[in-house]
């Protein structure tokens, strides 16, 4: 299959063989992409790496398309998750397409007692997963966790998770310099506080566990949503330098 | 003046006396955010820092303000400019947006041979770079420059500003090690390629100039909104590690 790949879909399980695809999928392939049968597309999933499959038919329910060679082989990705209390849906949409651009591995939305917005649908919110990671070429689909309570989600906490909190007091050292010390190849994550700020019995409670470590962002005030963006940039940054990485190049816009 | 400020608004040249302020301004001030006069707001610029300023009187044509006590004095800030492709509509604002909170202090629209948006409105990006400003608690707002082709940009280029271009084809060292070894107390600035990639012969002539530095933003493939903001928001903290700076905040939304 010499072919060009016109498109890339997420398709969970193996991939071999013949595959169906639901109708929402023929319909954007078929009606969005204008592909015929024949056209090449990738298939991928964070088990499997990626593949290449043809289109082989359209149904009314649905397609089939018929899988090829192996085009990458599954690899490496962080484990990184970031937390953050839910915004505005504009801006909770950037911030979980370009999380996961980022690279983050889990989206997990938290509420703490200054969250304002109180329902977050996490079925669009994965849908914007799956759509940024096919554009971006990562194997994976970063999980959106079900929303919880900061106490909960702490008590449930596995202390090997290191969490950087982005505390909108200052009390932490520059992120830069947090990053430097933290495993990036292990599990860890980053909690976003929510635009009114951490309750100061929350903060209390974060800064005693063993597992917490403050940082800073900068001497500018960020919102939650640009607080976050930076977070994510700045630890894969410093995981690029250290443990390097295969060549980058831009996705174009659908 | 023990008040709290209500607002902050972004206010040219000496900020002393009584202000005049245009109908757009008074609107907010009395409409949107239903201030009465004898309220209090923030006025401030780069130069002159940021005073309290009581609300005075709504007219038919505006209003005026009575400048009080200096709140902040000047600071000085990162000399970065973003240079970038313009993108669609949405994605430039967004990017303006989040390149003010990131401290950008020139925002600076360039045409490259695979740029496919041919025009940019820079009043409306002078509008959101503004409010940006006045939300994230900046004393300056970005200079939005006249779009400009890369060619004639780097012919007129001074040559002291060092352009770190994020490279879509890989080519550099990753950012995080590149910002390093940057002056951040000096002039610099980073070029994001459009969305196309730089044509080959753009590449040429950049990679030859003394003042550019290739640099790589990790393993996925980021949009440009993306790349541009995360190239931001590493050499930002790098700068933050090094120099150190007031404690953050998160600004609420408006």
């Amino acid at each position: 299959m010499g072919a060009r790949v016109e498109a890339r879909l997420h398709v969970a399980g193996a991939l071999a063989g013949t595959l169906a695809i639901d109708a929402g999928r023929a319909h954007y392939l078929k009606n969005v992409l204008r592909l015929k049968p024949g056209a090449w597309v990738g298939v991928f999933n964070a088990a499997a790496g990626e593949f290449a499959a043809r289109i082989d038919s359209y149904t009314r329910h649905g397609g089939t398309l018929v899988v090829d060679s192996q085009l990458r082989a599954p690899q490496a990705e962080p484990d990184l998750w970031l937390v953050f209390a839910p915004i505005k849906r504009a801006r909770i949409d950037i911030t979980v397409e370009k999380a996961t651009e980022l690279g983050a591995s889990r989206i997990q939305p938290v509420f703490t007692r200054h969250t304002v917005v109180t329902r977050v649908n996490g079925e669009r919110l994965a849908a914007i997963a799956t759509e940024a990671a096919e554009q971006s070429e990562r194997l994976s689909v970063p999980e959106i966790g079900e929303p919880l309570p900061l106490d909960r989600l702490l008590d449930g906490w596995d202390a090997r998770r290191a969490l950087v909190i982005c505390d909108e007091t200052g009390a932490g050292p520059p992120l830069a310099r947090v990053a430097r010390d933290l495993a990036l190849d292990g599990p860890h994550a980053v909690l976003i506080g929510p635009e009114g700020g951490f309750a100061p019995v929350e903060l209390d409670r974060l800064r005693k566990l063993p597992f917490v470590t403050p940082a800073g962002l900068g001497p500018r005030v960020l919102r939650a949503d640009t607080a976050a963006l930076a977070a994510l940039a700045v630890l894969q940054a410093v995981a690029h330098e250290r443990f390097g990485a295969p060549p980058p190049r831009f996705a174009s816009s659908p």
